[in-house]
Parts: C-alpha cells; structure tokens; sequence
C-alpha cells in the first residue's frame, strides 16, 4: 500500500459525508423541471475536480444537458486515461416502494440509500476520490487523466456522440476507463466486457376523436386500449423470443467457449427469486439466465398508460393508449434497423379500427470489448488489489452506447470498471451503494491509475 | 298550453342562469376529494326543490354520498309519481380536451357546455323547474309529487338499494320517472325501454417485487405490463365478442319483432364516424351498430396503467401494471355472475409467471320496461306535446341499476323519460346539454305530470 492507499483508510467519513451531498441533489434527465439540478449537479462534479488537482475544468454546454471536462496532463511521455461517468439520474417516485426519500441519502446497515447512489454518481465520485487521494499522498499523478462526466446517460446520451466528434483532439486517451457497472459481489469482483444496446420508443394507439360513453358506444368502437394490449401481446411468441420479423436476422450466435465461460457466472433459480421477488423465470427457455440478459436481445414494456386511472370507477372508452416499448440489442443488431423493424410489425399487427404512431425517443449501440489486452490486464490487477480477489468476465444487459463510440473513435481499450452491484436497484426504489464497495472501489480506481502509469501508451493502446 | 308552459317560455334565462349554478359544483362521486362538493350539490338540489313548492324536502345520509328526498302530496285520491335523478357527476380531466373548463359552464352555439350537463344535474333541473313552474301557474300540481335524487350513480349506486329497501314505503309511487337518458335528436324524441346491467373491476398483475433495470433483468422476468396486456389480448375473439368462457350462456337472444323495430333506428355508419371520429367500427359484424350497443354485452377496458408514463425514457421492468376493464350486460346476465366468470377466464389465463387479483368495484343489474302500458302512452303524448313528434322506442347502452331496482320493488311502470342527445358528449370532455333539449324537455316534464295526473292511479299501476 502507498501513502494514497493509507490516505484512503483515513477519509472514510468524509467520503460518505459528500458523496450524501452530491446525491441529494435530484439531477433527473428526463424530466424537464430538474434542469436546474442538472446545472447543480454538473457544478458540484466541477468543484470536486478542482479539489482534486485538475488544472483544467471546465462546464461545457451541449443542446440539453452540460458535459463536465477536466485533465491534469502533469506526466509527459506516460499514458492519458479518460475517464467516463455520468452526473444524471433516473426518476424516482416515493410511492414506487422507497423506503427512504430518494434524494435525502440514509445508511442503512452497510449501504447508502439513494437515487445515483450506483448509478452513477457513487462511481463518478469513486474515480475523483482515487485521483484525489494520489495527488494528496505524491504530489502528482502516476500518469495524464482526463475525465468526462455527461448528465445525458439515463435519456440515452442524445448530445454525447456529437460532443466527442466535435472534441476529438481533446479527449484523445490511450485507454478509457467507465465506471458505470456492476461486480458480482464485494468479494467476487468482475469486468464487464460485453454491453447491449437499446431502441427506446413510444406506441401510441388512436381511436375515437375523444374519450367516450362505454355504454354509449362500447361494442362498436374498437378500444385502444384494447388494441394497443393486442398488438403487444403479439410482440412475443409464447416460447418468450421477440415476434418481430427480422428482429434476429444479425443476432452474432454466442459461440462455445463464451457459453461455457458463461456457464461459470450464471445465476441460480433461487438467487434470481432473492434478486426479483418474482414467482417464477420467464424467457427463451434454450438459453440459461445470464445468456438472457447478456448475450439475447430483448423487448420490454416500460410502462403503459390510457383511459381512467384515478380511484374508483368511470365507464369511459379512452380515445387513446399509449405505452414506452424498448428493445436491448446485442451484436450485431443495428438501433436505427430494429426501430424499422418494430415500425413494420406494428404496421401488420395494427387492424384497420384504429389509427397509431411509433415515436422513438433513444438508440444505443451495443459493444463487445476485447478481454486479452494490456490495459485488461491492469485492470484485473487493480481489482486484484482493491477487492482482494481476482474478476471474472461478464456480459452484462444494460447500455452504456458511449463504450461503442470510444471504441470506434479512439480504436483504443475501454475498461468497463464498475463497482455497483447486481442488486444495488439501479432504475428501481432504494438504489443503493454498498459501502465496502465505496471504499475498495476508491482503492482500486487509484490502483488502476497506479498500474496503468507503469506502461506505455504505445503498449496500453494495443487492442 | 296552459299558463305553467307559458310561464316556462318567460324564464328562459333564469333556467340558464341557475343551471350554470347547479353545473358549476364538482360533485364527482369517485374522488373522495370532492365530497365537500357532492354535500354542496345535495343542498342546492334540496334548496331548488324547496323553492318549487316541496312541502318535505331531506338530505337523507347514506354510508356515502346523501340522497335528496322531497314530496308534495297534496293531490289525495290521485296518482303518486317517484321522479328520479343524480346530482353526482363523472371525473372531469381538462386535459382530455375540454375546450372549456369542466366547471365553469360556457354557452357554444346552442349548448351549454360542463361536467354534468346532460347527465345528468341538466335532467334533474328540467324536472324540478317543471314542478315548480306547474306550481306557480296554479298554486297546486295535478298529482302527488316524490322527488328521489342520489348522489351515487356514476359510481353504481352501492348505497341506494339498501337505502330504497329501508324507506319503501316513504318511496313507494304509482308509476316512477326517471331522466337520465338520451333522445335522438331535437326533432326525434325517444323512450329508452332496454338498459344494459354492468359489472366493474380492476385486474392487477404484479410481477418482481419492485421495478427493475430492464438492462439488468429483462428476458428474465415475466413483465407485467406485458402479461397484462397478454390476458386482456386474450378477453375477446377476433370477431370482437366476448372471450370469457359461459358468457353468452344466459343472454336473451333478441326476437325478430325486436330486431325489426331496431332496424328502423339503427345509426349509418356515416353517422357513427361523425360520432366517434373513429376510422372504422368494430365489433360484432352480425349485429347492427344499434343491436351491438343496445342488446349485446361488451367488455371493455376502461383504463390501464403500469410502470413510468412520465417525459422520456425510463428503462424499468414495472413490477405491476393495472387495468380497470367491465362489461354491459344484458337480460338475463347476473352481475355476479359474469364476475365470477371473469375470475374464473383470468385464472385460465394467467401464467405461473405472475400473480393477479381482481377486485371488483360495482355491480348493476339490467332492465327491460314493457312500452304498452297506460303510463308509457302518457309518456308519448308528453313527448308529442314538448317535442312536436312521436318518440320512438330504444334499447340503450348504459346502464342505470335503480331501474331494475324499482321495478322489482315497486311492480309498477319505470318510464326513461330522458331529455339528453347521442353526441352530448356523457362521460368523456366537452359534455354539452342542448338548450333546445333543456327548454322542450321543461315543456315535456310538466305535460307529463298533467298527463299522469288525468289517469286514476290503479291504472297506472298496470304492466
């Protein structure tokens, strides 16, 4: 251990005391009236780069939300990471089960409690502290940092690919680091080196002109929110693949060797009951549960809504219903294709009695990062230190688009180094942040920094 | 025309004036919210009555929302006529396109524009004024006058049958009237002599304990949302009848004497386009449009909602979703029944993947009303005398429970004097009464006191 490492073990209380200050602000991309804690949010991630050495910060503004910029580039002829994160977050609604106000951050036994507490702004503030914590223990930095911290993720980064075209030269790095996923536990830490993709859209189905008298006329109109249940009802084959024509035309088969690496870290039936609460799994029987959820694409509904939704009871025929659909790809699924894809289905499912319209709000690519190479093994080593334990490699479910734009940008490694856990309720009430986590994530972020300033970046860019 | 119809034509404004009084109370019955507002509209109901020469006029309370109870019984030896109505009104969102607010009436052309117009304070109005008009002209009425105006029937009148059961004999009349129906247009006036019972329920499907990731543990997890929309896909046929097992078993076919004389009223499709603004009807294709609302039963999907339906995207795996989804029934359909059968269907449906519950909301029985009785022949002359033409007879798409209710209890006529029109908009936005509806229907009330009042009570009473 160095003296970062000790200095680390010594602010244990003041890590948490600010990272409850940075999640109590609620920076919700989607939603339009939390603009201005976007704007704080991106602000207190400023501040706290200053604090840690940056020389360089800066707020750059985009079309919505800003990009935080910062670099300390002190170390020439040593490696430049880049360092990627995002201050926004989902929305959360008390009444969805939080036993705690979500942006009012409580510890509750070995946990913090928060929206962002996971996701991600527990592992932005991981990457600033292990910076930091060098700085305050060397004087200096074993290698040149950049960070880039977005406040567009959770809404599907429409403005972060233009930004990064557009600032090229400025966020050029020999590897990038993202801190944005899950390990298996505190003690079985894990890389993530395979990452789905998404198209997010709304289905809206259009009856009558306006809501009307279920007696009046229920029998010769057809509901749309009737109409709209039939057509996603036969988005699915009963067997659980997607009922979309063309929707697996690209699906890249998983091969032998990844199904048997897989094999290793698939999910028990009983740990998936602890982990969903729900009565029983459901999907492509063929395929276990990690393949599901890392190697096959999906189609969920997020959420639905049309007609009379308050207490009690009101004999309306809805005039429209309306539901948030979005697919998670995997290689080599194209966003923009299945969109086509999912319009051209709806387009022979939907009867002539109602009238309809796809909107699509997000598309992600998927990414698949190479697990042989130098920067990988600095990684592992880094995790090796913090965690005590050596990772395994996942694909994961989720979408960080981003990882497939670095990657065909900078044609260098990206590291997907995260320090969440697989039920930290990311999207869902009570996200939380495992301490342990917090704090061997802070030790392995500076150690990472520590092994990748021992290469070349000549070596540490070789994919 | 007597004086009471010439004195009719002179308050003309006075009846618009206080009509907007009456219309701007937002009584909605199913938003416990507005109970100050349900208990406001009972006293002014009260209030108006009183003023129109009611010698006993109560709120009377129920577990819910109070009945207003008047009489005037002045005329021994002749008829007792029960006149029944509701000052409670549906839910109003101005969202859902009003053009103006719900609660601040607004004449358009040659409507008067609010929550409640038409059904059905607008009725209630025209019968209270008709009394009181009767009464100013002669300084007595020409039969004895009981006024019964619930506060519970745009939530199924859960309180009044037990209410009717405690004070019949208080209630107890010679023929009953009531106006909470539509006639065909200004110049066609109509006698609604079929209405449909109902039933209503929410269906609840939950899934994992708390939303998901969708990344995380979508193809994994049954989605509710989905499942959802899987069993209500499965409630009808593709030739748009009912799906549910046993449904049709006791359902009165419809004679051809009947379908004759429904041919004779049955809309264009022209028509129903103008209507609904739907682009193409649906349903049962061997029934008119006419048969399909009035003497079949439906089951529709009221409201549905589950997961995030805010701005954006949010990428949750809900884990519930809800629909509130019922059905009009027909002779001899029991609403119980059908509940039960609905159970029985979603139970067949419903896979290991998801729990359910149906909770049900209310429950109404459907009525058929003989049209060659002595006192539906007052009806028609009434009707000839207040709208210049013969009324046809319908079967109608609502349903109003009590008329089953006091056909039962009392054995004697039940007349569905109704003074509203098929596009008044009942249920849905911009809800209008016709005010050449509201001065006719005044006109037409009065004239069939006086025709009741011309016949010997005993024959009234008869079937």
């Amino acid at each position: 251990m160095t003296d970062a490492h000790t200095l680390i073990d010594t602010h244990r209380e003041k890590f948490l005391e600010e990272l409850k200050d940075y999640l109590s602000i609620p920076s919700i991309s989607t939603l339009s009236e939390h603009n201005a804690d976007t704007q704080r949010a991106a602000a207190w991630t400023a501040a706290q780069l200053r604090a840690a050495g940056m020389t360089r910060v800066e707020i750059m503004p985009t079309p919505k939300h800003p990009v935080v910029y910062a670099e300390w580039l002190g170390a020439p002829g040593k490696p430049t990471v880049l360092i990627y994160g995002h201050y926004d977050v989902q929305p959360a609604e008390l009444e969805a089960g939080w036993l705690s106000d979500p942006f009012k951050p409580e510890v509750r036994e070995d946990n913090l409690y928060a929206r962002g507490a996971s996701d991600d702004k527990g592992q932005v503030y991981v990457n600033i502290k292990a910076v930091q914590m060098l700085m305050q223990a060397n004087g200096t930095l074993p290698l040149n940092v950049k960070f880039l911290i977005e406040g567009e993720e959770e809404i599907g980064s429409p403005n972060l690919d233009p930004f990064i075209t557009a600032n090229k030269e400025l966020l050029r790095a020999d590897v990038v680091v993202v801190s944005d996923t899950a390990i298996q536990s505190p003690d079985q830490p894990s890389i993530v080196y395979g990452l789905r993709g998404l198209v997010y859209l709304e289905l809206e189905v259009r009856g009558p002109k306006q809501d009307l008298h279920s007696g009046g006329f229920g029998g010769t109109v057809h509901n749309p929110a009737q109409a709209l249940c039939e057509i996603i009802a036969a988005l699915h084959h009963p067997d659980g693949s997607v009922a979309v024509d063309g929707f697996y035309d690209k699906v890249r088969p998983i091969d032998e060797k990844e199904r048997t690496a897989m094999a290793k870290t698939d999910v028990s039936d009983a740990e998936w009951k602890r982990l969903t609460g729900a009565p029983q799994s459901w999907g492509e029987a063929q395929y276990t549960l990690r393949e599901r959820v890392g190697a096959r694409p999906t189609l969920e509904v997020n959420g639905i809504w049309g007609g009379f939704t308050g207490e009690g009871s009101k004999t309306v025929l809805p005039a429209k219903a309306t539901a948030k659909i979005s697919c998670r790809l995997v290689p080599d699924q194209d966003p923009y294709e299945i969109e086509a894809l999912i319009r051209a289905q709806v387009a022979k499912l939907a009867p002539p009695t109602i009238t309809w319209e796809v909107r699509a709000l997000n598309h992600g690519h998927c990414a698949l990062v190479p697990i042989d190479s130098l920067a990988m093994e600095c990684a592992v080593a880094a995790y090796e230190r913090g965690f005590g334990a050596r990772p395994l490699f996942l694909r994961e479910g989720g979408s960080i688009p981003v990882v497939a734009t670095f990657a065909q940008t900078y044609q260098v490694p990206v590291l997907l180094v995260g320090y969440g856990l697989p039920d930290d309720g990311a999207h869902g009430p009570n996200e939380k942040f495992n301490l342990e986590c917090l704090y061997r994530g802070i030790h392995t972020a500076a150690a990472l920094l520590e092994e990748l300033g021992k290469r070349s970046p000549d070596s540490l860019r070789v994919l």
